[in-house]
C-alpha cells in the first residue's frame, strides 16, 4: 500500500516522533493509533525463532514459543550451500509469519577472529566472502516471505569479553577487507530490512553512535534503505545515536530515550529534520511489515524438521576417516558412548537459544537408521553437568566398547562452555570427555568420534581414533542427520568454514585477544583465519575449506576466459569436476586468488568463489565462476577505494585452502594511476622507478655531479651500499650533499616539474 | 677551564650563531676565531675509529687512517662482559686522542627488531636491558679518556630499507619498554656527550625534528646535557629541528641550514633564546673536548691488537659441540676449508668500516696456535665474490677433508650480504657455502663450522656437523681468537645477545618488516626477540642467552633478600655458581623477572640482571643482583609512568632464556592506586571487583531489583551467561533495563559518589 510518509510525519508531535525511536516493550515497536501506525514484533534468531511472550528477558533463559531449530550458522556455513541457506531462510520466514513476527533478528555475520569467541557458533566464518555470500542467501530466503531480517552485529563485534565497553581498534584496510566485507554484499544484494548495531566501540566510538559506520558506509556507500536497530541495551547517548544513523533503540526505556531526543532537539544539538528522516526510514519498514503480514499463516512442523535434517547432513564435516571406518555397515555390534547421544547439544546459549518443536534422540536415530541387523549398546561415559572424571562411567564405557566392533563416542562442549556473554579460555574438551576417548582407545581400535561444539577444539587425542565427524550444533534434527551420515544414507559434503588450529597459541589474535582493559587492538590486520596460517606457514590441525567425502573427485581442464583483462572487466573461470568414486556425492569447489607481487602485504590466497556440485558416480560437470574487480582488489587507504595493482594474479582451484589442485595465471591491468605527489622527501629510487619522472630526475642529477653518491657509480666493494643509499635518499639530500651546487630553489623548481605529471 | 658561555654567546651575531649549527666540513664543526671557539672533529665508530682525511665520503668506501678494529657490537654484546666493553671504550678513547678526534660516533643501541636489518652487526641486542648496560660501559670507557661519544641512532631506527623516509609507527608502551629503554640507562648513567638522531620518522615526525624525543624525553625526563647531532643528512627542515632540540646539523651544508635558521628567527618562527640555548649546549661540549684534548697522544698498536683478541675470544659463541669435538687436540691432520680462512670477514660494511692496523690471517693463526704437531691442509672451497658453486673447489675441499681427522669450515656472509644501507631478504648462507658444508659432510663426520656473519642465519645443515662456533664479525684479531678457542687455549664464554630463529617466518616482525611504502608498523609491540618466541611458544634454533663452554656450571642456593617488598624498595638476589668441570671458564648468570598475573600482556620473562663469573675448576662464587622498581614495572600509558602491578613476581635464574635452572617468588606491593574515574560506561564487574566501590554498587542494585539480570541470580542453566552479562554491563544499563525504577538522575548521583573515592 502506498502511503505519504512525509504527510503522516507532519501530523506527529515532537514527542510522538521521539517516542517512536524506542521500543514499546522488550520485543515490540511503538504504535500510534490515531495515525494508524502499527506496532511490529522483532524476535531473536537466526537459526530458529525465539518468540517470547511479553515480559521476556532476551536471555534465552525463559521459555519461548516452539519453533524449528535449524543448525546454527557455523554448520550452515560449512555446507557452503547457498540454495540450502535460502531454503532455511524461507522456512524461518514462514514460521515468523505463523508466529506474527515481523523482523527476525539475524543473520549474524561477525568474523571469527578468535576461536575463543563465545558466540562463534552464531557466525558463519573466518572468511568474509563465504560469510557474506551465505548471509545474502539467508536474508533473501527470509525476506521472500515478507518478513524482515536484521543483519548483525554491525560492526567489529568479535568477542564477548567486555563486549559492552571494549573498543575494537582496527585499521581501515582490515576493517574494509575483513570485518565490513562480511556485511557488504549481504547489505548490497540481500537488502535486509534492518541492521543491528553492536555493543562495542569501533576505533573510539560506540557502534551505536558511529556516523562513519551507520551513515557514511552503510547508507551512502552501500545504499542501505532500512532502519538501524540497537542491540538490546547498546545505546549510549540516545541523541548522538540518532544523529549518527541509529533509528530504533531497543528494548523499551520508559521514556528515557525519548526525553534525551526531545532535549537534544530543544537545545539545537539535533535537527528535527534528522529526526523526521529517522521516522521516515522507520515507518517504511513498519508499513512494509504490516503490508506483508499474512494472517492465519501456519507452517508444517514435520516438513521443517525434515529440512533441518537435510541441512544438518550438509552442515557436518567429516574430518578423519582412517581405514574408511565410515560409513559403518548396518550390522554387527555397535557401542554408542557419551551422554550427548541421549541429551544432545544441538544449539548454543544466549539470545539464539530456542525451544524446538521436537528434538531427535541421537541414540534412537542410530537404532532406527542402522536397522534390526545392528546391535546397539549404550553407555553414558561422563556427566554433562561437570568436568570431573567418573571412573565407574568410564569402566562401563570400556566394557561395552570392548564387546563391540566399533565404538561411536559422542563428545564435545557442554552448554556452559559456549554461550553469548563470555568467551572460552582454552580450546580443550572437558577433562572427562578426553579421558573417555583415551580410556576407550585402550580397548577398542575402531573408534569414531562425533563432536558437538560450536567452534574449534584442539584434538591431542586424534591419533587414537579412526574417524572424526564434526557435528557442530546440528539443530533439532541432528540425530537423524548423524545417523544418516554414519551409515552412509547420506554422504558427508560439508567443509570447514574456519581453521582448526593445532594449538591455541597458533591463532592470529592470540597475543591480542581479548585485549587490555577496554581496548582490543586487531594487530594481526587482514591476516585472520587461513590468511594467517598461510602467511606464517603454520600447519593447522584442519585447514579452512577442508572436509572428506565417501567418494573421490578429480579436477581437470581449468580454463580462464582471457589471459589478460582490464580491472573493470570480468573474468570467467571454468573447471571440470568428476566423481571418480563409487557413491554419489557433493563437492565444494573453491576458487582462491593470489596476487603474485604487491606493494602491500597481501594474503597468500583469498577465497573469491565457490560452488557446490552434486555428482553421481562417474559423472562430470563444469563449475563456472565469474571474477570481477573486487576479486583482485585490496582496499587502498590513500585512494579510499578498492584498488587493483597491475600484474599477474594466480587463480587457484582447491579442494581446501591447503589442497590446491589446479592453478593458472591472469594478467590484470589497472585503470587507476597511483602516482603520488612528489615532495622534498620523496626517495630518489621512487622517481627512478617511474618511467615518466625518471628522465626529469636524470636531468637534475646531471646538474648535481658533485654529490659523492651520484658522481661516482662505478662499482667497487661498496657499490651495493651506494646504490641502496642513492635509492633511499630523499630529494632534499641532493641539496645537502651537493655542497652548494644544487640550491634549495632549484629543488623546489624541480618538485614543481615532477608534480605537473601527477 | 671555566668560561662564561652566555657572555661569549652575547658577543656573537645572529649569523654566527646560525652558522655554528651546522658543520664546517664532512667531519668538523665550525670555529669562530675572533671568539676563540675551536673546531672539533667527529669520526665514525663504534668498534674502531674511522678517521678520514678532509673530503671524506662517510661511506666507508674511501680510505681512513689505520686504527684498531675491535669486534663489532653484536660480538661485544655476546661477551655480556661490561668490564671488557669499558676496556674497549678506553682503548677507543686513546686512539681518538692520538688521532685528534673529539667525538666518536657511537655506540649504536638500536634494537634488533628483525634479523634482516642490514646494520644489526653494529647494534648490541634484541633486549634493551643488555643493550643499554653494554652501551653504558662502552660510553664510560671512551669518555674516561676525555673523548665524547654519540649514542645512536635516536630513535626507532631498526631497518635500512627506506631509512630516510620511513615512518616507524610504534605504540607508547613498546616505545618506552623496548626501543627507548635501550637508550635510557646509557644516557642517564653513561652520560654521553652527544646523541645522534636517526634518519627515519617516528610516529609521523622526523627524528631530527621530534620535540617529544629530543626535548621532552631526552632532556626533561632523562636529564641529557650534551648536544644532539643529526645523522649525516638527516635534517629535514633545519629550523624545525633546532626548535625541537637538534643542535648540530652534519655534514656541512654551505649555508643552506644557516639561512633557514636566520629566516626562521626573522619571521618569528624561532626565538633567538632557543638558538642561544642550542649554542650554549653546543659550546659546552666543544670546550669540554678542547679542554680534554691531549696533545701528542699515542696508542700502543700491539697492546690494542691483543685487547681486540681478548674481546674477540669472549665475543664468540659456541653453539654446538657434539661428541665434545672441541677443543681440538694439537695433533693429527686438520683440514681448514673456506676462503674466509685467508680473507676473513672481520667487520661490516658502511660507516663503521675501518682500516685496521693489522689483520690476522685465520689459517696462519691456526697453524701457529696448533703448533708443529698438527698437520694443516687448506682448501678454498668457494669464491667470496659470488654465490655460484664451483665444483672443482668443492672437490678439492672434499679431498683434503677425506684425508683429515677433522675439517674446519669457515663459512658465513660475505661483505655484500650485510651492510649499512640495505637489509637482507633472507637468512640463508650463500649457496656455495651451503653446498660446501653438504659436500664435505659426505666424506667427513668430524666437522666444525666457524661462522663469520653479523646477524642470525638459518642452519638447515646443522645436523651434518658436530661443532658450530659463531665467530660473528670478530675484528682484526679474530684469527688468533678463533685459534685460541678451537684448541682450548681459551674457553668459549660468549652467549647469544639475540635469538637465532629456526626459520625467517618465525621472527616477530615477519609480517610487518620492512613495512609498506613509507610506513612500518611495529605491530608485534613489546614482543620482540625472545619475548616473542616465549609468548608464541616457538622453539628457536638457538635462544637468547644461549652459549656452550668447555666446562660445566652448577647453580644452587637462590636467595631473595625479602619475600615481599614495596615497589619503592630494592631486592637483593644471590645465587651460587660452581665450576663442576675440568677447566677454568666464565659463566654468564642471567636473571629474568616474570609477572605472574598482569592486567596488560607482559612477556613470559624479561632480562633484569646479568653478571659474568670467572671460575677455576671446583671453584664456587656467589653472584649478586639488586632489583629495583623498574625490574618489575611496565610502562603504563595512562599514568604516563612506569608502574608495578601488585602481586607475585617470579625471579628466574637461567643459563639461557630457555634454560631456567632456579626460580623463586617475591610479592611486590604497589605504591600507586590505579583506580579509574567511574563513568556511565564503567562495567559493573569492575566496580564489584573493587573493595571500596562494591558496597556502593550493591546499595544501588538493591534499588534496581527490577533489572532482570540483577533481580534473579539463582543459578539455572544459563547462570554463567547471566553472571557474565552482569559483569560486563555498563552502569547505564541499570537505567535501561530497570524499566523506570532507576532514573538517569539517580545514576549520575551514584557516579558522583563513586568518584569521591578516586
Amino acid at each position: 500500500m502506498k502511503r505519504n510518509l512525509k504527510e503522516i510525519i507532519s501530523q506527529m508531535t515532537l514527542e510522538e516522533k521521539a517516542d517512536l525511536c524506542s521500543g514499546k516493550s522488550f520485543w515490540r515497536t511503538k504504535d500510534i493509533e490515531r495515525l494508524g501506525i502499527p506496532s511490529i514484533m522483532l524476535a531473536d534468531g537466526p537459526h530458529g525463532l525465539r518468540k517470547q511472550e511479553e515480559g521476556g528477558d532476551h536471555l534465552g533463559i525463559y521459555d519461548s514459543v516452539p519453533a524449528t531449530c535449524f543448525p546454527s550458522a557455523v554448520g550452515l556455513a560449512s555446507s557452503w550451500n547457498k540454495e540450502l541457506a535460502e531454503k532455511m531462510g524461507v522456512a524461518l520466514g514462514e514460521e515468523s509469519q505463523a508466529l506474527n513476527v515481523a523482523v527476525l533478528l539475524g543473520p549474524g555475520v561477525n568474523i571469527k577472529r578468535s576461536p575463543l569467541c563465545g558466540r562463534n557458533f552464531e557466525y558463519f566464518s573466518e572468511d568474509p566472502y563465504l560469510s557474506t555470500e551465505m548471509a545474502t542467501s539467508h536474508i533473501q530466503g527470509v525476506q521472500s516471505q515478507g518478513v524482515g531480517t536484521s543483519i548483525k552485529h554491525f560492526a567489529v563485534n568479535n568477542q564477548e569479553h567486555r563486549r559492552m565497553s571494549t573498543d575494537a581498534i582496527v585499521d581501515e584496510r582490515t576493517l574494509r577487507e575483513i570485518y565490513l566485507a562480511s556485511f557488504e554484499t549481504a547489505v548490497k544484494e540481500g537488502r535486509p530490512w534492518t541492521v543491528m548495531c553492536s555493543y562495542n566501540k569501533v576505533n573510539g566510538e560506540y557502534a551505536s553512535e558511529h556516523p562513519y559506520l551507520l551513515t557514511e558506509i552503510l547508507r551512502d556507500e552501500w545504499g542501505f534503505e532500512g532502519f538501524v536497530v540497537s542491540d538490546w541495551g547498546a545505546v549510549n547517548e540516545r541523541a548522538n545515536g540518532l544523529a549518527s544513523g541509529l533509528e530504533l533503540e531497543m528494548p523499551a526505556t520508559k521514556g528515557v530515550g525519548a526525553k534525551k531526543i526531545i532535549d537534544a532537539v530543544a537545545s539545537g544539538q539535533l535537527s528535527e529534520e534528522k529526526l523526521d528522516l529517522a521516522i521516515e526510514r522507520f515507518l517504511t519498514i513498519v508499513y512494509r511489515a504490516a503490508d506483508n503480514h499474512k494472517s492465519n499463516a501456519t507452517f508444517d512442523e514435520e516438513a521443517h524438521h525434515q529440512l533441518a535434517r537435510e541441512i544438518a547432513r550438509e552442515s557436518m564435516v567429516l574430518l578423519k576417516n582412517a581405514d574408511s571406518i565410515l560409513p559403518l555397515n548396518k550390522a554387527g555390534n555397535l557401542a554408542v558412548i557419551g551422554e550427548f547421544a541421549q541429551k544432545p547439544r544441538f544449539q548454543g546459549g544466549g539470545s539464539s537459544h530456542i525451544k524446538p518443536t521436537k528434538l531427535d534422540n541421537i541414540l534412537e536415530q542410530i537404532k532406527q537408521v542402522s536397522g534390526p541387523g545392528t546391535k546397539v549398546a549404550y553407555a553414558k561415559g561422563y556427566r554433562l553437568e561437570h568436568d570431573e572424571i567418573d571412573e565407574s562411567l568410564i569402566e562401563e564405557a570400556k566394557k561395552i566398547a570392548l564387546e563391540a566392533d566399533t565404538a561411536i563416542l559422542f563428545v564435545g562442549l557442554p552448554d556452559r562452555y559456549e554461550s553469548e556473554g563470555y568467551d572460552r579460555e582454552h580450546l580443550r574438551l572437558p577433562d572427562n570427555h578426553i579421558k573417555l576417548i583415551e580410556a576407550v582407545a585402550e580397548v577398542q581400535r575402531n573408534i569414531v568420534v562425533v563432536l558437538s561444539n560450536g567452534a574449534p577444539i584442539v584434538m591431542p587425542w586424534i591419533d587414537k581414533v579412526k574417524g572424526v565427524l564434526e557435528g557442530y550444533l546440528g539443530g533439532q534434527a541432528l540425530g537423524g542427520a548423524i545417523a544418516d551420515l554414519l551409515f552412509g544414507d547420506a554422504n558427508p559434503s560439508g567443509k570447514l568454514a574456519e581453521t582448526f588450529p593445532e594449538e591455541l597459541h597458533h591463532n592470529p589474535s592470540y597475543l591480542n585477544f581479548p585485549g587490555e582493559g577496554d581496548r582490543v587492538e586487531y594487530k594481526e590486520g587482514v591476516f585472520v583465519g587461513y590468511r594467517h596460517y598461510d602467511a606464517l606457514k603454520i600447519e593447522p590441525l584442519f585447514p579452512f575449506g577442508y572436509g572428506l567425502s565417501y567418494t573421490t573427485f578429480e579436477y581437470s581442464n581449468l580454463v580462464l576466459g582471457q589471459d589478460s583483462i582490464q580491472d573493470t572487466e570480468t573474468l570467467t573461470v571454468k573447471v571440470n569436476v568428476k566423481n571418480t568414486g563409487k557413491v554419489a556425492g557433493k563437492e565444494i569447489v573453491q576458487l582462491y586468488v593470489h596476487d603474485k607481487v604487491s606493494a602491500v602485504k597481501r594474503p597468500e590466497k583469498e577465497l573469491k568463489g565457490f560452488t557446490k556440485v552434486e555428482l553421481q558416480p562417474g559423472e562430470e560437470k563444469t563449475a563456472s565462476f565469474t571474477l570481477n574487480k573486487r576479486s583482485f582488489a585490496y582496499y587502498n587507504v590513500e585512494l579510499k577505494d578498492w584498488h587493483v595493482e597491475k600484474g599477474e594474479f594466480e587463480i587457484l582451484i582447491g579442494k581446501s585452502s591447503r589442497d590446491i589442485v589446479l592453478r593458472n595465471t591472469v594478467y590484470v591491468k589497472s585503470s587507476v594511476n597511483l602516482r603520488k605527489r612528489v615532495t622534498r622527501n620523496t626517495p630518489l629510487g621512487d622517481l627512478l622507478a617511474d618511467p615518466v619522472l625518471a628522465p626529469i630526475l636524470q636531468e637534475m642529477l646531471a646538474q648535481a655531479k658533485r654529490v659523492p653518491l651520484i658522481g661516482d657509480q662505478g662499482g667497487g666493494e661498496a657499490s651495493e651500499m651506494k646504490a641502496a643509499m642513492l635509492k633511499y635518499m630523499p630529494l632534499r639530500g641532493i641539496v645537502h650533499f651537493s655542497q652548494g651546487a644544487f640550491s634549495e630553489e632549484m629543488l623546489n623548481g624541480m618538485i614543481e616539474r615532477f608534480n605537473r605529471h601527477v
